[in-house]
């Protein structure tokens, strides 16, 4: 099946442009109750897995033995944007494993957080590893790797690390992994339907019905994705933006190139969508679009009206156009 | 008739996302000489008719009477990116007319040239309208404006420089408009079919074959973009970096939301695409492997190369994927 319209962007009365792509809705048992493209698309999670790749390093008691809080967990879950409430804390984590900046593999970009980039241009300085917005999962990584008593390349596909990552996608998918490739943080990243991801987040959503360590894991994570939505993206971001309008009933996670993913534990539902172009503005209008869909977020909360209606303007004010989502 | 497949982002052994668009290839008579997707489809030239907006500048004399240059008709062309080679230009153009920044009407952004904006934000300063990567077209208006003896507000609807511009396109595209829009610099984007900006830009290819004032404001203005393509954009962009490659064999320029055109004078081809999803990593791939189609830009080249078969990396380093052109 083809990707359907799901976002147009107007400028005046015409159509400017268009998104395509893919939407599933899961249910406990893994059905798809709802979809709109192709469910069975093959798909980068990309940073929408994060809750799988913190599995592990929850249901193997490494999270545990290290003391790690909700604030922890929601950081191994996060792109978050390299404020200081984020980078403060990664810091303090791998200082607490006798670990340093020079022990991450991620690699090095500017903060997306303004202010301190804008701070670190003016000191004179580069960002570092701590800065990537992927660290948190990182620093979770390295503990797992600590625990496991496993070498320090934690990013090569065949590292216990990685391996026990791909054995979670698998297994919470519900389905073998499509092929995987290496992410924008060095990370292997493994494929699947949009479908399995879908079905993941389900269960995700679903885990205060079932017993035993996966569940409890998934739950642990949800929480403190809820609890924490600062730390899983920043001020002025969609995931925060949406888990705040959404006043604990979804945790709410993006990916890159136009991926998104929410776990709805009141309804024991998962969703995942994947803009076809890779585009952020569509897939964060077609997740909020679809929170209001399935009643977890106020369709005139100004969130929802400003990611499914927004207008664009021009840079002296003038509204130019508005986004429209289809859903 | 329904968009394309254009370019494909390719990561491992997978295809994560997809550019679909519509391209068009017309001759000096005005037809459509190849065609992908949609003739017909209603597109916003946007920064693309930038040459056409500067038509009245020239045809009237008004560029002759204030003794422009080519470097001022290659700013008035323009999408630059604010570094001191085009803001010290246009500075200087509005202080010849006797005017100064606040007769802009463009609004002001943050330059796009990196070291000039890391400069601004060192020295605690904001960007001015003249940072607006339209100011070179504005000051073209201004100076039109001043010409035509108009008043101050230059980017109204019924300003006598808009109608000018509104007969330029319409009598340059063969069609009239199916609309206008307010571009991101607040000034009228006139809207019609992209086989219609194609003719356009094949009207500019071809001028040097026909006489009057509008095939020698064409003509002019073609070459002033060919002998200046640093002015058009800047370095590292997709313009600057795509003319520098053809060597004199064509003027080209992009506008937002994935348009792209090109003036082939040696061949009397006029070209221009849409990427329906606005992807602009996509339109410059299109336009680059249109160019290579075409004969006036050699597949080797590191330019061509770059944009039609780009690796993307991690933070790190690591070759994560691949751009792919389809054309």
């Amino acid at each position: 099946m083809a990707a359907v319209d799901l976002v147009e962007i107007w400028r005046g009365d015409l159509l400017e442009s268009v998104h395509k792509g893919h939407a599933v809705v899961c249910d406990g048992t893994g059905q798809v109750v709802e979809a709109w493209g192709d469910p069975d698309a093959i798909v980068y999670p990309r940073s929408s897995s994060k809750m799988l790749q913190a599995l592990p390093l929850v249901e193997s008691g490494a999270a545990d033995a290290r003391g790690l809080t909700p604030e922890h967990l929601a950081l191994a879950c996060a792109s978050h944007q390299g404020a200081p409430m984020h980078t403060d804390r990664v810091a303090a984590w791998l200082s607490d494993l006798g670990l340093s900046e020079a022990d991450l593999r991620c690699g090095a970009h500017m903060p997306s957080d303004r202010p301190t980039a804008e701070a670190l241009v003016r000191a004179g300085e580069r960002p570092c590893q701590i800065h990537n917005n992927c660290s948190g999962k990182h620093a979770g990584f390295l503990t797992l790797a600590r625990h496991l008593g496993a070498g320090p390349e934690y990013v090569e596909i065949d590292h216990p690390v990685q391996q026990a990552c791909h054995a979670a996608f698998e297994e919470t998918a519900g389905e073998a992994a499509a092929g995987w490739g290496v992410d924008g943080c060095s990370a292997p990243n493994f494929a699947g339907t949009l479908a399995g991801l879908g079905r993941a987040m389900a269960a995700f959503a679903s885990a205060g019905a079932r017993g035993g360590a996966r569940a409890g894991a998934m739950q642990r994570l949800t929480q403190a994705m809820i609890a924490h939505p600062e730390l899983v993206a920043g001020e002025r971001r969609a995931c925060t933006d949406l888990m705040r309008a959404c006043e604990g009933r979804a945790a709410i996670k993006t990916g890159a190139e136009g991926v998104f993913v929410a776990i709805l534990p009141e309804r024991s539902l998962g969703v995942a969508l994947k803009i076809a172009d890779g585009a952020t503005r569509a897939s964060e209008a077609t997740i909020a679009a679809l929170l209001v869909r399935l009643g977890v977020l106020d369709a005139g909360h100004p969130v929802a009206e400003r990611l499914t209606a927004g207008a664009q303007r021009s840079w002296r004010g003038i509204e130019t156009g508005r986004t429209h989502t289809l859903l």
